[in-house]
């Protein structure tokens, strides 16, 4: 079952969208269920001044993307990139073991989107 | 990736939501990805006069079970029965094979529904 914090993230999801003009966009896919995760960021002077987040993916996925995108929102990229699937299902009160892997797909997104971020820039 | 259709459905989904005073309810888990789709049937007649879903499921499982919820809507019970995840899928102009196991939720759901209202009556 699931915690409060996953029902309200996944019921009324925050960042959900993408930026138009972002200047980093990172797209990961999930080897063991298929689904995919879109992160977009805005960045001003090495911080995260916005971020939104577009997935396919289940109700873990998009609770664990709105809550990591609220967690790294206003954050320098070194502490962005410093946000684990495991701090992100923790701020959530916890998800199944079986949606873990879920909760992967946002810290991978964050990392391909800062990297693609370092790469234009 | 995914069909337009497939799209449509799961950025517009119909039929998303509950019943009160139901005639039926079938809940099934997933145990491939840990997901659970509930349907709500009112039933009038021998017929489905009316239809919801909730899940915690991917964007396969909302498109399919949005899609079989309107395939279903108006029918027989015996019609509905018989609607497989392949009629669904190919209603939906296809889903990647990875996803197909979405697609089941929705039919074993509807089972489950229709075998509960028949205990009911
Ligand atoms: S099952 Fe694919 S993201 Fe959760």
């Amino acid at each position: 079952d699931y915690s409060l914090k996953v029902m309200d993230h996944f019921s009324n999801p925050r960042n959900m969208g993408s930026i138009e003009n972002s200047d980093g966009i990172g797209e990961v896919g999930n080897a063991k269920c298929g689904d995919i995760m879109k992160i977009y960021l805005k960045v001003e002077d090495n911080r995260i001044a916005d971020v939104k987040f577009q997935t396919f993916g289940c109700g873990a996925a998009i609770a664990s993307s709105s809550m990591a995108t609220e967690m790294i929102k206003g954050k320098t990229l070194e502490e962005a990139w410093k946000l684990s699937n495991k701090a992100v299902a923790e701020a959530l009160d916890g998800l199944p073991p079986i949606k873990m892997h879920c909760s992967m797909l946002a810290e991978e997104a964050i990392h391909e989107a800062i990297n693609d971020y370092l790469k234009k820039k």
